[in-house]
């Protein structure tokens, strides 16, 4: 299939995390007009379970939405360090989780008409908590809850995150203690 | 829980579709600090249905992620319409389809780091296929596969757009064929 050419581009912000880039493009069709967009690192979330069979979840305040949400761990891409590394170091920074196995689950957009952001979904077996290493910003505290429960919080919305609660409902076949 | 408190804001970049806000802002722990974010109307993904049991997808050129992605149809909340009305508008200007039954099924923030945009999730069964309406941006094309078969492309990621996959596992519960 033909893909868009891209005509001209300019950055109208930028910053460690993502920047917002204004393209002239030209569609397939040969229309030409300006696209406005996030360019985005890319991201992981991590689906994390303990030993004995509780997934880790995060309630934690998103500035965004106004609201307190839950999650399970996630973060940027950053420095050139590849998916897996930065699912390990989420893992530690936002619960204090050693996992004995991690997985790559798969991939999604979380927003393509916006955003060049793509979220990797790894699962963690046999997390082992410790102290968190939070960062400043980040209001949050722990929630162990057991894999069937999580399930059923991603499927009933109560996991307001939409990439935790598809990342959750990804890894649900790979969850012996689910059904 | 406490919130946190804006001190500031101002508009980086402004659209139709979404804006680029910075917000001066204090944690309810007391740091304060500047948040970049998107501020976005919020959208509808929409499952559509027809009687004889087939998932419409949209087969689309995405330029964020520079690919053709399978997804259902979606669109962002304008002029003071509400969700279901957007999800009526949707169905009819990508794919044409007038519903015998609309159905609100959820809600989930798509990127809450980032942005504030609310996907409203609406199940469409009884869908009558007729002329479409596109945008003239939009490459795209009809794909309509059986609803078991798009549950397990929801759950593989053949369907890349990750609220279009929610949205699919969020109604697989509520169609009669998928088991």
């Amino acid at each position: 299939m033909p893909v868009w050419e891209t005509l001209g581009r300019r950055y109208l912000w930028q910053s460690q995390w993502y920047n917002l880039r204004q393209d002239r493009v030209r569609t397939a069709a040969g229309h030409e007009f300006t696209y406005t967009l996030v360019e985005h690192p890319g991201a992981v979330w991590v689906v994390p379970v303990t030993s004995d069979g509780q997934v880790v979840l995060i309630w934690s305040y998103r500035y965004p939405v106004g609201e307190y949400c839950l999650e399970v761990p996630a973060g940027g891409l950053s420095d050139g360090m590849p998916p897996e590394g930065t699912a390990r170091r989420e893992l530690l920074e936002e619960i204090g989780g050693q996992p004995a196995a991690i997985q790559y689950v798969g991939r999604f957009s979380t927003s393509n008409g916006i955003s060049s952001e793509i979220a990797y979904v790894y699962l963690a077996t046999g997390v082992e908590l410790s102290q968190t290493h939070r960062e400043l910003t980040e209001d949050m505290e722990l929630r162990l809850v057991p894999v069937a429960e999580a399930i059923l919080m991603a499927r009933s919305g109560e996991i307001s995150d939409g990439p935790s609660a598809l990342a959750l409902l990804w890894c649900e076949p790979l969850l012996p203690r689910v059904r």
